[in-house]
């Protein structure tokens, strides 16, 4: 049976996808100790990328990368990790010449203002930040290198993921999360922009079928441009707010405290509110329904969760 | 006297470039030796970039690259070249922390087709060569080292160069320069392409113009968007050679060959033909008048060259 590779499986969506993935023979690699790990290394690290395709898996997931807070905060870090191991997995693969289909998680990062009304297909990436430039370049290479038949490529551009479970990771997006997860568990939540802000999400939920999607797809449909905008709801805080409402009350929905926060309102101008994914809808990829559905997935998969059956006791 | 730095000062455009900045302290680099060197080495070894800066030139021109044809016959040396030289270089510049104005030649080639009637301002880099993927790349880290305050830089995307002098180089785009300048020469030349192909021209007059203006604008007006299309001449193959019998005589125009390369043809077919480079005309670059004016810029720079004058001999 052939392996599939997942590199950061030990992230949020990462673990989703794991989970999903179950009835595979896995290799899970991440840079931090986790349950069920292969390979627990810096992938940018001279070597490494080398030994996690030692069993030639055909399939690779690469969601392995500093988010967008630290890739700022910590230039030479988010290079490292983000532009350098992405080069050094895309060397060792073509080292390897066995041309596996790859699966590159991208950004709506890649984007940066002034934006027309909605991203088209053909809209330049042109950052705003280093991790958005770190996943164009990212992107271009992987290009590269499926045009060239060292691998299989496809990049796809993940919304913002909502409702990120858990705790608050160092991304500037979180609170688009916080604003619903902290009410839902009956804690308060700070809002630092205005309602008006428009933004672009998916479920974590919806992120796995775009994964599990990109895997599978013919990429001879794709032609020479093997990155594309996922889909995704498009809604306003307010918007966002107004869903909470409707699926848990208004009680939950006064949870929200606003603290405005200019450092973090300056980062979310720069990014994009709306997009027209034609490409990737041809192609199959499904969002979310509507924003009351992204909530209505984060209840179902993470607050009603059922315990997990142990075997033997069926 | 503040210091300019000329990388790739040995190359077509690098000369003349050295020769319009002949009043200015220079620094001449190349990997090949030439005369008025200041350094020869090669910008991808680790500490060269480094040494070129040790006098921290105030003006820095990166010219240096590997061409089209060669970068996609050999893939590590193109890598290396273009993207690695590209990335050390601006390491370099970052660690001596002063802010220099850098201007990069990118490329028409960082666009891919399928194309627009016209590639405006917002059009996507999608490159079809892996030179345009490394010029593409080395746009997209000339902003995000911009916008961190590391280098005042500014990509600008040279058209084709046209008419290139001497002797063709490994371009494939060589021809386009060929069946003006061989016939002009009293030889034949060939014509690999039909004559409905429609390209994208400057001449080496006007890139030196467009690499002087650029070292001269306030950056504040480009925004963060840093990497701009020149403007340019769109001309078929067919108004080339309609502009060189205007400009030269029929019997010069008979002197070109048609012998299809299906080769080369598959190639042009991915190249940008027409531009719409709104941004770079507000902002004060000019291209050339018309095709027959390229021609005339040809013969006047190259053909009917005075003799250098001689000091003493006044």
């Amino acid at each position: 049976m052939s392996k599939t590779l997942v590199i950061g499986a030990a992230g949020m969506i990462g673990r989703k996808l794991v989970q999903a993935l179950a009835q595979e023979e896995l290799i899970q690699h991440d840079v931090v100790p986790f349950t069920g790990a292969s390979f627990v290394s810096d992938l940018s690290a001279p070597g490494e990328a080398e030994k996690l395709l030692a069993s030639r898996p055909q399939l690779i997931f690469h969601l392995a990368a500093v988010v967008s807070g630290e890739a700022e905060a910590d230039f030479d870090k988010g290079y490292r990790v983000n532009l350098e191991g992405t080069q050094r997995l895309f060397a060792a693969i073509r080292k390897e010449n066995y041309r596996p289909r790859v699966v590159f998680t991208s950004s709506i990062a890649v984007f940066g203002a002034p934006f027309p009304e909605a991203i088209d297909d053909e809209f330049l990436s042109a950052p705003l930040t280093s991790y958005g430039t770190q996943k164009a370049i990212g992107e271009l290479l992987l290009s590269d290198y499926s045009r060239r038949g060292f691998m299989d490529g496809v990049g796809i551009r993940l919304p913002t993921i909502c409702v990120r479970p858990g705790k608050p990771n160092k991304a500037a997006s979180g609170f688009f999360s916080g604003i619903i997860r902290e009410p839902l568990a009956g804690q308060e939540a700070v809002l630092p922009v205005p309602e008006t802000v428009r933004h672009w999400f998916a479920s974590p939920r919806a992120a796995v079928g775009f994964l599990l999607h990109a895997a599978r797809i013919d990429t001879g449909q794709l032609g020479a441009r093997r990155n594309l905008s996922m889909p995704g709801i498009s809604a306003t805080v307010a918007e966002q707010i107004e869903a909470l409402r409707k699926v848990a009350g208004d009680k939950v929905a006064q949870r929200i405290r606003r603290e405005p926060d200019a450092t973090i309102q300056r980062i979310v101008e720069g990014w994009p509110r709306n997009f027209d994914a034609q490409r990737a809808l041809a192609l199959g990829f499904r969002a979310d329904a509507s924003f009351e559905d992204i909530i209505r997935i984060h209840i179902e998969d993470e607050l009603q969760k059922k315990p997990e059956p142990r075997p033997g006791c069926a």
